[in-house]
């Protein structure tokens, strides 16, 4: 992962639960053969799949010493702390696995390279900090460039942060190479580089250049792949990051979307702001601020609706997807539940319907 | 400025011209007491005036001598570079005036004070490398709080950037003072930051952040004003710099929008790119944009348009006014040309509108 093959502990102390620890669930379900083991004292002995429902018998570990017994051999930060600094017990860990030569993989806003003491640490123990966060020197301004790709290129959105807009392109991209296409997974959140070892993690890149960034990302896969997958970020309906998602649109100028929701989720959440957000609007609604949005610069449409059915139980789940496929006229289904064959194909029909000698991943606004 | 009061040289080397300068051209229109000189060796010997219509006779000279001889005791960054490196020439100009104790302004991408050169340079001569576009090291998440402020809140919204949104938002703050309103202008530029002595330059905020920053001047700023003008950045339709104007829209949650447009501009303009960016739509239909997207989150409604006729002779200036009133149905006027008295008092009709005891500055969506 990232430069080397490694085996990981993963902190996620007191947080290894379903909603808390993302990066740590992401890291086990697309990479389970590199985690060692997962730091959390609290539920300590037990396995991965028993507190997350992913990551098999992963072991949960108390520290780093159990985690070294293991064979980890890096440390991951699979959490993020409130308030953005860094909580002194994990700073205490992170020290520990410096001394042990251990490089630290970090997603967090606040880059641990340029934590001194940290810094010297890690120089007396040989081992690298690798901030996936930090955003690239360059300073891109997007210019519509990923309009003219002759790829398909695809987007997840959301109709709020945290429904599964990362798991549903993975899925996707994962059901079209098991079909034989070429298909390219782009990263654009933290979680999403561990799993792909590359990519630009856009919410902490200065807000000019993110459009910029993702057309980059979007360029590059597009010469080798027959489709490209964007992961989304945000949504248009959260008031903290609609920008970010706006530039993904603009950037990456998908023809297709993919409209990610979360069964039951009733309003959009505002992290330490219980209420604040607004009511989620209705399926077609989102649908509809998606495709306007799109249209400001080009075009794209949404084909498919991705629902995270993980609260309901199977019938409940089945029957969700049904109605959100009946509310859109769209195929629609639980990518992880049910598997992502339907979405996939929606892509593959959209790319087909781009007609042949289009000569373009979609046509200009003009 | 920024500190204490200061007697200006403004670098625009090579670029003291109306469309290149733009820092230069504001601190000259709205802070022209505090310029000693601009700096602009192929067009010494000429005004100000002369060259870009504003600051009177304020002299442009060849270098930091003749400044000095006038009375300069700070150098301000007036101009861009291309490509948001230093220019070899720039860094010269630069290491002079902080031979010289001068502090130096920057609004720079690149920061001034994170050169080991300049800073090492700095520290000897006693002066300070003040960099106006650096962000700042909170971490907000905007949760639609200025929604609920008392105060009027608008924001200027343009069809494209470069149009005029940081000049009407102070024209029109301007005006209002004059009629006793207690106004307030929140800069989201690097320009408007040297004008308002505060302020924070969105477009080098990490992306995730921007929307919150914005919030938090509007709530400041509504502690004091009766109407809060913020400015704009960006526009919907400019794929590289949506992402920002949608997040400063969710971010300040104004009730009014100013829609800014330049008379004549047929397309989005992305530098570097000739032809890369759309045709620019009609007003009606950028108007219909902004409350779209307003509605995501709230509500807000495009009261007034500021157009900029600066390319156009006086009758034609006139005629286009009227045109954009007839089609937008709202009022019309080049707040530099002709005044902002009608731009004013549309945000002074929308704030009666609001009505009495509605206990906030818009509804919420819900």
């Amino acid at each position: 992962m990232l430069g080397k093959p490694r085996r990981l502990a993963v902190l996620a102390e007191g947080s290894f639960a379903p909603l808390d620890a993302k990066t740590a669930i992401g890291v086990l379900r697309y990479r389970p053969a590199e985690v060692a083991a997962v730091i959390d004292s609290t539920r300590a002995g037990r396995t991965a799949a028993a507190c997350v429902g992913v990551g098999g018998t992963t072991p949960v570990v108390a520290g780093l010493d159990e985690a070294a017994a293991l064979g980890a051999d890096a440390l991951l930060i699979g959490i993020a702390p409130q308030g953005g600094q860094l909580p002194a017990a994990w700073r205490d860990t992170v020290c520990g696995a410096l001394e042990r030569g251990w490089d630290v993989l970090s997603g967090l806003h606040v880059f641990l390279g340029d934590d001194p003491e940290l810094a010297r640490r890690a120089e007396a123990g040989g081992a690298r900090l690798i901030d996936a966060r930090r955003p690239p020197a360059t300073r891109r301004v997007a210019a519509g460039r990923a309009a003219r790709v002759e790829a398909l290129v695809a987007l997840t959105v959301g109709t709020d942060c945290n429904v599964g807009k990362m798991t549903a392109a993975l899925e996707i991209v994962d059901a079209l190479r098991a079909q034989g296409v070429r298909a390219a997974f782009v990263a654009t959140g933290q979680t999403g580089i561990f799993i792909a070892d590359h990519g630009v993690a856009v919410d902490a890149v200065p807000a000019d250049f993110v459009a910029g960034e993702v057309e980059a990302l979007v360029l590059e896969a597009a010469r080798e792949a027959e489709v490209v997958v964007v992961e989304g970020q945000g949504a248009l309906h959260h008031a903290g990051y609609s920008g970010v998602t706006l530039a993904l649109i603009h950037g990456a100028a998908p023809r297709a979307m993919v409209l990610c929701h979360e069964a039951g989720r009733e309003r959009v959440r505002i992290t330490g702001e219980p209420g604040a957000g607004i009511p989620i609007p209705s399926l077609p609604e989102v649908r509809e601020a998606y495709e306007t949005a799109a249209r400001w610069t080009g075009a794209g449409q949404v084909v498919a609706v991705a629902l995270n059915t993980r609260a309901l139980d199977e019938p409940r789940a089945r029957a969700a997807c049904e109605a959100a496929g009946r509310a859109t006229g769209l195929p629609a289904a639980d990518p992880v539940r049910f598997g992502a064959g339907s979405l996939a194909q929606a892509l593959l029909e959209a790319r087909v319907a781009r007609g042949p000698g289009s000569g373009g991943n979609r046509a200009p606004a003009t």
